[in-house]
């Protein structure tokens, strides 16, 4: 690989592009070419159109650049869209039309029936959907749309899918604390959360209950058949800057001791931990050994933040087990999530290097 | 009712203590005329031997009054007991011993066959127990113990009464989500819990999927047996001052239409609400419209904290039926608790005045 | 008085609007009659209409009654203005030229020479502006515009007014921490301030830097003559839900003794209290013992939120004196002092009954 | 430099002593060769013996070293105290008696006489109290206490330090909002810090009123001068986990203009950046553009925790100018402060070798 690959991000200056901007300084594949965003920064340096949220500061590679619109004029290979869901929806079909690949954390085109809802671990053979997408959509060569599941879904499913291959998973109840970050930037009021948690999130349920089984379904003649067990999902804000913290029950179709249970997740790797794409966590699931962790604030950074951490595995009296799981939403349930589906992309040779 | 019966509080000093000194400030049966502590108290005026920790200030009426050893020597008839677990199973039986009937809080008798867990809603005819209880134990005329439930108990079983009553409980999972004064004074470090959830509080979980199963049993040959249905539990601290917040799943026995189950909910009132007993809510079980509620900060203080708020009734795919209910941890959940016991008993007759 | 006075409340679904609903149920004097609020506000219920982000519930006095726009067609004697510094101006002038008596919270008028920057136990004098502010503007008979301070510059006030009475102040140090519900809802993002402080609000320096100026000035020939001494503000938000902490230190032309300092601060008594208003606090400032008082969370409900509450009063080696004091922000330093505002016209027949 | 020097941390499984941890891991002239604690936690490994509580995880090297007792038969050449005060006095002097260099965190020896308190860019020539020391104390060769400042003087004193020198410093007035890790921990319970200011902290005033003016005192006949200003501080704890912010007012001998004020603050370079002690900030006092910085969560990183960071600078009407700084409380704040003492000792020929 002489030269690296020419990214764009969509909807840079927001939270999720901040993420975006953030992991992508000094990656070995990937150079940054391209910030778009909404009008109202179009035209601006980067350091003055957004109002940098996250840890850490500003990298200096962007401070600089120019923030463009987000119409396919842009001079780069692929985009990542951290667009919000009023926008996504045409703007990245856009995109794939005019040949882009399009790498998207939104949520409108992840149930589309001919775009993969790709986890490298989970389900890499959904990217044979691409060719099937380019021919429904008539887009132009090299261009096609890849989602990556909702920040909830993410943390979850990654645990869900080592059991699911080694012992049927039968029902899962979910539910999550989850972080502000998750909401946006300006998000949840302060006077709305201090000293408070809010039992709802819009939406997010019904992601909960039907992204992980597409995930985890299986290609058959050119289509993704769901998974076909049941998910119950209750969905909460916390009082948390990043780290989404899910409560989890879980039955299975084959019960296995606890031991089992504990090393089907302790020894899961998969083709992104193969392959060693650079973004990929050396253990999708990591065990945190402590009766009272996973805790967002300190289990949150593990395997930077591309894991989901476990902790508190026990019996259940109503399901098998039991446990807690925590995923740090903007990393790899968002920006983090998408960076490596494009680092897959290269692997499997599916990028193509656009001119302009 | 002439008099007021004299009332002394044990543990006065602490949170659970401080709860008892201002629910019982101008109560209309009860009197505090002595407030007991550990020995570093005891001695001192209660202003001087307490660290106020919550909202409001310290009454008059208890300031400059001096506090005492918790021992039986206090001139009262019955004393609240907020002990904390280490010391309550001694103090409380020598107590008992003495005659004075004790209103417990702590966990040690709860499970005790001869000692009522009483809710006045849903088990008054627990109470037979009490003379077993003084038959077994030996204790002087007078003297016994009832203990309330634990705090996320306490808040969950309001709302599964009505449904047992109903439609018979099959299963319930509950997820809670816990406030900070739970944890006493000093409790909960500030570097522990801001920007965190911590996914543990020891015993929590199993006190919620044994205790509701007492509360719901049938007095059977002066013997309580246990309702027969299974509770799984998963416990969180948040960063909330007060009020517990619970994710509850429940399938019942005989699957009641959503507004059916609304309505067991909603139209609950017992023997407190019919007694109007000072404390007793007007509506045990309150329903909160608003697709976010309850939440902790705004709905905590409903009938001054002694409800159970549900919200968020919906169907459930594994389940029947989940919800969010929310109860004040330090009222209803503790000290509201005791008192709201120590009135059905004053309307029971089973109080007795000491000589002193 | 027969019959009580017909009120107002424009901006009535915002959170100084909120205040006014809270504090104005049961009032012996006003009754709410009108809620006024945006064009998006304006033919809904307030239940609807608001989004109700203080303690307490929504009372019941309003949640039928229909908001109204705000525009100067409304049956009421008087109007209570929590308007934005954006609306404030035009609006409220349009409401005094209508012959309605105004009392705004905003910053728009406050500087204006003819207008009263009134404080009931400071300035009540300044009330002779109005004849002034009349004829120069050329208001209906009845209307008028008065004002009471900046929330922070109305902490600090009160506990200058008797120094500058005793001592002489000569130069004033302040640097603030200020609450959340000071910026409105929704205000501050919760992903600005959690585990942070912002050490800066617009304008906020400006104000405190001249408000206490105007309002300790002494009326002379028409016009208010500024107090001389100096004030430098710093300003701060911090992670609190209502009320503002002040650090003070403070010169004084005639140095006095610490004792002597104060009783000048313990003794205060003024108009409001000799009449006797209904929302005047008993003691315009309240000292609290402890060597880490006053604070926010415990101390601001203090004589109903309507007093500064002053502690660790101590020798400043630069000032004279240094000390913390704290006010509630929503109340004494937004609505409850409008209210003690109306409450002093009142008892001077300043109010007239518009005919509608 | 062929080998690294053998250092101890003494009170290791505490807060500072954590950091001492993490911040020596792979530091390039110093090992870590013996954890003391006190007798509860020796004869564990560190990862039993200790809680950790500062983001990260415990660093490889350290989990399975064994914790010793705090006594002088530890097998190095200098000792990193994070001792309490409680012991600190009398165990530092013990292996200083027993020649070990001792570089101290606490407050015990700081104001002694002939004890260097010790700022690298500020202080160096200090460092000839060690030799009177040594000579007055009787201690073994090698062995001296040095100390660094309390956590909010050295935030201040960096910035003091280019203003005294430059237009010499005639006040000072400082407002803390001190973070909660600067209390260790348990520290600070959340019932008293959630939503709530505390505006005391023990000893803490007198301290940052005192400190900085030994640190730029001037040595004369083996003795320091105390610089002659005039501090005066006022003490704040508020809801941050990192990060000391200081509202703080100056007046300067010969006042400058805001251009020079600025200008000695940004070009202040001084011996630890001109002999690139590894871990010297780059620029010890680093300016934040922004009407709204410093912000601790936003800037405490900055320079790896190891600067003072000002913003907010602009003219007093009764100092001459005010601004807000912030540190980092347990990097340059206390850790960090020490290794950078430990690093200036290594240049300067200092340390000696030990036999053991």
């Amino acid at each position: 690989m002489k030269q690296k690959w020419k990214v764009g991000i969509l909807a840079a200056t927001g939270t999720v592009g901040q993420r975006f901007v953030q992991l992508l300084e000094n990656h070995p594949w990937f150079e940054v070419a391209e910030l778009a965003a909404s009008d109202r920064s179009a035209g601006k340096p980067y350091l003055q159109a957004c109002q940098w949220k996250i840890s850490g500061h500003v990298p200096e590679y962007v401070r600089n650049m120019k923030v463009k619109d987000c119409a396919p004029n842009l001079e780069c290979d692929l985009v990542f869209s951290g667009l919000p869901s009023s926008m996504a929806g045409e703007v990245e079909t856009t995109f794939a039309k005019a040949g882009y690949a399009v790498l998207s954390n939104s949520k409108n085109h992840r149930m589309d029936e001919d775009v993969p809802l790709l986890v490298p671990e989970i389900n890499p053979e959904h990217l044979a959907l691409l060719e099937i997408q380019q021919k429904n959509q008539n887009y132009q060569s090299g261009g096609y749309i890849i989602t990556n599941p909702n920040c909830s879904t993410m943390a979850l499913v990654l645990a869900l899918a080592p059991l699911e291959a080694a012992f049927g998973i039968e029902k899962v109840n979910v539910v999550t604390m989850q972080a502000l970050s998750g909401a946006g930037y300006p998000g949840v009021a302060s006077l709305d959360i201090i000293d408070n948690v809010i039992p709802y999130i819009a939406d997010e349920e019904e992601k909960i209950e039907t992204e992980p089984r597409k995930i985890l379904g299986k290609l058959k003649d050119g289509k993704v058949v769901f998974a076909d067990f049941k998910i119950s999902a209750q969905c909460h804000r916390v009082n948390v800057l990043d780290g989404h913290l899910e409560a989890v029950s879980i039955a299975l179709k084959r019960r296995p001791s606890q031991e089992q249970f504990l090393d089907a997740l302790k020894t899961y790797r998969s083709l992104p931990q193969q392959l060693e794409l650079p973004s990929a966590p050396r253990f999708p699931v990591v065990h945190v050994e402590g009766a009272d962790r996973p805790q967002p604030r300190f289990d949150r950074e593990m395997e930077n933040g591309m894991a989901t951490v476990v902790g508190r595995v026990r019996p259940c009296s109503l399901f098998d087990f039991k446990l807690d799981l925590l995923g740090h939403n903007t990393i790899r349930g968002a920006a983090g999530a998408a960076i490596l589906n494009a680092e897959l992309l290269v692997t499997q040779q599916l990028l193509k290097t656009r001119s302009y």
